[in-house]
């Protein structure tokens, strides 16, 4: 028995998020399980680094897959992409120790969001950003960037009500204009549910005005999902990259 | 009556080209010029710089427009913009001379291909790149831009059999790698049906070593199609840019 970590790229546009349903709906997941499950000439099962939201896209997304024994890695990688739908894709395919669990042995996760501020959105990353056509003010943003950021109950910032503990750390956020684009990267040891999109509906909303930049850190001490920003779309989310020891 | 030039962007995946066609095909003329009609409140055509063909994009196609009167800009051009589909975009529209004409006026154009050469599709520029994924040899294909750079004929890379001059003039031909894409830029006078496309074709094959840099000249010499190379997929290709005094 081997372990392989895949580091596996998608456009989550067509997609009910990752994680298979037991419904019809199309997930990452299955497509990669019944690729692999091809590939391998047996039923297979990934486990991912975590769940990405319906219509959220990944740029390093990893999972764990155990085969029965040693395979040639880059051989198989490509027989994986051979049958693929277009928009999925495994950049990598590592061996690691037995026991390597993607989601288990994650210490950390970094995304990206863009979002695309012109009055109609640019044709061609129409499905990559999310479309905020104001101004925003991002000098308010970083000082807000700056109150999220460090060890804090986030309670307030998650859509999921049963997480054991609600305390993350976010190492770093970066936001910049990039023309009439703004990029946001988030890193930190994880994030909950919708917790990404909503910090980014936070500062959104302090980029505009809505808010002032002090009521991020309000909004940390209330503890309360109605006192941060409103849910950021998904189809501006990405999953950039996870990272282990 | 005023005339107006109207830049235009489009991903042209979904639609049969720029010119409007007899059958039910989806054209981009049709598509601005049902919007143009909504906003103006009658029934209006527009001339474009030159057609594109099905699946090209455009990041600045040029039209002329005449209306009855003078017209607010930038509030006409935001009102297109309502109505027109997502991947369609006008970018800017200008008052000109009486009597400009996108297309007698222009005195050149610029156009952009890329090439994705990954084992498998970015699948995140899948429809706005030609997948190619062979190794390509750069400083050859810029030795043969430097045979196809300057006044020729270019009877051999067309697929058009009428025109009244073959004769066309290239100023400058950009080839540069950009990670594993690489983005090829022709700026020239004006480009015959298919040209672009067969130029690149031409210097493709010349990329990955089916033919010397010296062929490039030869087709040029030969003025016979054959002696050109493949026509390559529209669906790299951008028209960039129209240029008028």
């Amino acid at each position: 028995m081997r372990t392989y970590k895949l580091t596996v790229v998608y456009d989550g546009t067509r997609y009910q998020g990752w994680q298979r349903q037991k419904t019809t709906e199309m997930t990452i997941q299955e497509v990669l399980e019944t690729a692999i499950t091809q590939v391998a000439g047996r039923e297979t099962k990934i486990d991912g680094s975590g769940r990405t939201d319906g219509g959220v896209h990944a740029k390093g997304q990893t999972a764990s897959v155990t085969l029965p024994g040693k395979v040639a890695e880059n051989e198989f990688r490509l027989k994986l992409n051979a049958v693929l739908p277009e928009d999925v894709r495994v950049k990598e395919m590592l061996l690691m120790k037995n026991g390597f669990h993607a989601r288990q042995n994650a210490k950390g996760k970094r995304y990206e969001y863009f979002v695309d501020t012109r009055e109609k959105p640019d044709v061609f990353t129409r499905k990559y950003c999310y479309h905020y056509p104001y101004k925003l003010n991002i000098s308010a943003m970083k000082e807000a960037a700056g109150y999220l950021t460090g060890t804090h109950d986030f309670a307030g910032f998650t859509d999921k009500k049963d997480e054991i503990s609600t305390i993350r750390t976010i190492y770093d956020i970066i936001i910049e204009k990039q023309g009439d684009k703004v990029r946001m990267e988030y890193c930190g040891t994880g994030f909950m549910y919708h917790m990404v999109r909503i910090l980014t509906g936070t500062l959104l909303e302090i980029g505009i005005g809505k808010r002032a930049p002090k009521e991020a850190a309000k909004a940390l001490e209330a503890g309360q999902r109605e006192y941060a920003g409103f849910l950021a779309p998904a189809m501006g989310l990405f999953l950039k990259e996870v990272y282990y020891e």
